[in-house]
């Protein structure tokens, strides 16, 4: 049996190349690859042995085409390892390049997905990234070791296709985690484990709402969420928000929304706490009971001050809450893990929609999340980054009292991983800019607003910093503020 | 600092519960919780001196509700371990209870999703699975060793956030391997990571299509496809496959497509092979200047007769070719990586639209799998996995001569991972249903047909069966239609 591989048989027999020596094909097809960025530095070229059976030369020309491309700099090769390209020609940035030329030629959603996101870039956490983990105090040893055990598990479950709707050890994880700790009533049945809280969102609107149907948002509102919204046709209306959370409108003219989107742990991004009575408003109103709720606990796993208050969905006596929630913030975000609990009679349509956007969640980060919860690991990891978050808070608001007394709290809570202040700036655009230069990150609050009432501030990340950081950074805003007065 | 969980203190003040002694609180709340499904056995209930802190009661009224409930059989205590739930309530399947009710209330496009889309459940490879890849046969050692590495590598690049467009070691693995072996012209910054190729369908279907759109799709057509098109809203057109696969019209009255979704090299499901002469034509027809190519490059790394032809995406001097790939077939399905190539132009907006929709993949898989690649363990396993495959193939086809006369194929040549079969039956799906109750596994055509020119057939994979099994199952399937003859 032959196998030829097509590329370098193709290339080599180029008519454009039918006037040289075979060694120097060869050579001519390495350096065309290398000089249009095909190929990079440290790629691995085939083996002389193999390019030689496969373009049915000697073995000799290709060792002869090898030498002349190592003389040229063109690769390097390593005895017992192989030959690797060496160079990479400077990138043309094909990206920015042509961009605008086919931006025109997107479908109308999809214009409209390219204008609304953004690309979020934060991968190390400076002062001060909001919603980012401390990533060192993660029990890595813990972890390493369920992975170790799981990537020895019986290859047949743990490589080929899995169930759409998650692995079922951890469906049985989750339940059991949100029943005891977030008051969320459901079975295993009743979750689906997506890659992210982002594709429970995408998904739930995709599935639910017709284009034109109005939906309700707090405003102002994540803009992730907001960018589905939009990207799924809805007619999205924008509820103020105070420091009891959303203001539940009376029944009014305009019709019920078909979604309202909450949330209530911790309002993003003003950090309210939705109130006992706002929460029992909004499950009993009669206006909102043909209403989808989509509860996103995206972070409620840290309260600093009393009690977590309970879950719409714990709540929720009709089945109308959809709670989505993920372990970006509570375990890592690279481990793309989120879900959603649905009413039980939306569950088959889900799993069904799921499967034909892609497929099912990989195993292996499934099966190393499952065991860590069932262990008790999570629940552990959690009272643990608590107490660590919570003097990370205290630091960050006693050096804001101390540094950056022209700014002011949206919420008098201790929650979550990001402390939102207000300033009386022009722009928090212009402010966050400036800070750039001096090495801090501010996300701003006014991009968040979709009516007109935006307010200027900043989140402030406290999770990944330690004190010392958080002091600097304090410091540093304090300086540029005060520049501005 | 007290830090109190929700659910265990809010049932535990339920009024419903008030004149409950403490003890029988907590034995009713886990009583109720087992019997509505919430918790199942296995789940870990917090250690008694914890739940005593977080609902302030002694920690002897804690132990003596543990110790009442493992007498009644609802928990189990491992001393120096934990307390566990012991019972399961035979699941209420909320999945299919109310599942109908709530089936009205979804978006149109959520409706076309779920009527179009179905679960594919292919979790272990029987007689004849298609589409799978031999799992034992992967070099799980090497695999493991590359996941030890990773797994200690800086837990800050780790466990943060990540590129969207896809960790930048694996698209240059990707893009040096498609060059070399694909005859792929691109560089890493053309190409998109994706969980799957179905996700970079859904991206390209999304971007790119309008609805009423004219696609064009090969008749019959992979069923993702299909689906992602109809959701996108799409007007399908199926042009007919004959041996050397899409039979391309001329340039005719109908509007030119605005996508061409094509599998140039190795049709789905018939096996055709594209032509060179068709795969010129199709780059170079000024009737199809606007149009895109998605050219869906399923599995064919595997093809045993002559070499592979060149890809679309080579040929193309337009750049209108989207290349999808994915390495399920060519790795293991459970790792969910796919990948697309764009041209240049479309990159910035589908890595926008990517990060929209699930943020970025997850980073351990994308770091095993570049180093799998860039050390060279990825081609030498398509080599061996070529051998291998090419002795089942034969294997099949040795065994449907001898057992099988009445089914033909549909294309002559030995490529993927199945062999596709026509007979003369008035019903694939009737003899399908009996070869399930028989054991045998068949995916039938006639349901992957547009028009109405359908034939009856099966797609056979032999690549995770080993000879035994598939010439066991050849002759069941001689026996099942020899019943019918």
């Amino acid at each position: 049996m032959k196998t030829r591989d097509a590329t370098w048989l193709s290339l080599f027999e180029r008519d454009e190349n039918s006037h040289l020596s075979l060694t120097e094909r060869i050579c001519s097809t390495v350096r065309g690859a290398v000089g249009a960025g095909y190929l990079g530095s440290g790629d691995r070229l085939p083996a002389s042995r193999v390019l030689a059976i496969d373009l049915q030369v000697s073995r000799i020309t290709v060792e002869a085409a090898y030498g002349r491309l190592e003389a040229e700099g063109y690769v390097v090769r390593r005895v017992g390892d192989g030959t690797f390209v060496a160079l990479t020609m400077p990138s043309t940035d094909a990206r920015r390049k042509s961009g605008r030329l086919i931006q025109a030629q997107l479908s109308r959603r999809g214009s409209e997905l390219v204008a609304t996101g953004g690309c979020v870039d934060a991968r190390v956490a400076h002062a001060f990234t909001a919603g980012f983990p401390d990533l060192p105090a993660f029990p890595h040893e813990i972890w390493r070791r369920i992975a170790a055990r799981k990537l020895r598990s019986d290859p047949m479950i743990a490589m080929g296709y899995g169930d759409p709707q998650g692995l079922p050890e951890l469906r049985s994880a989750i339940s059991s985690y949100l029943f005891q700790y977030r008051n969320v009533q459901c079975s295993p049945e009743q979750i689906v484990v997506t890659t992210s809280s982002q594709q429970a969102l995408t998904l739930i609107f995709t599935l639910l709402i017709d284009p034109g149907d109005p939906v309700w948002v707090e405003d102002p509102c994540y803009t992730g969420a907001y960018t589905a919204l939009v990207s799924a046709g809805a007619a999205v209306v924008g509820i103020p928000v105070d420091e009891k959370g959303i203001c539940v409108p009376p029944a009014s003219e305009r019709p019920a929304p078909k979604i309202a989107y909450l949330t209530p742990g911790h309002q993003y991004p003003t950090g309210a706490i939705l109130s006992m009575e706002r929460r029992m408003q909004i499950v009993t109103d009669a206006f909102l009971q043909n209403t989808w709720i989509v509860e996103d606990d995206y972070d409620s796993e840290f309260r600093y001050d009393a009690q977590a208050l309970p879950s719409l969905q714990g709540l929720d006596k009709r089945g109308r809450v959809i709670y989505v929630g993920t372990f970006s913030k509570s375990m890592f975000p690279s481990l793309r893990i989120g879900y959603m609990v649905l009413p039980p009679g939306l569950v088959a349509s889900f799993v069904t929609a799921r499967t034909t956007q892609d497929g099912h969640p990989p195993y292996l980060s499934q099966a190393i999340a499952a065991e860590f919860i069932a262990e008790g690991h999570f629940t552990a990891h959690i009272r643990q980054m608590r107490r660590l978050y919570t003097s990370r808070c205290d630091c960050l608001l006693e050096s804001l009292a101390e540094h950056v007394p022209r700014v002011w709290r949206t919420s008098p809570e201790r929650a979550g991983l990001q402390v939102t202040v207000c300033a009386d700036v022009p722009s928090d655009l212009n402010v966050a800019r400036d800070a750039k230069k001096a090495g801090l990150e501010l996300a701003c609050l006014s991009p968040l607003y979709i009516g007109d009432s935006a307010r200027q501030g900043w989140m402030l990340g406290f999770s990944a910093l330690d004190n010392a950081s958080i002091r600097a950074g304090a410091k540093k805003l304090g300086r540029l503020l005060d520049g501005r007065a």
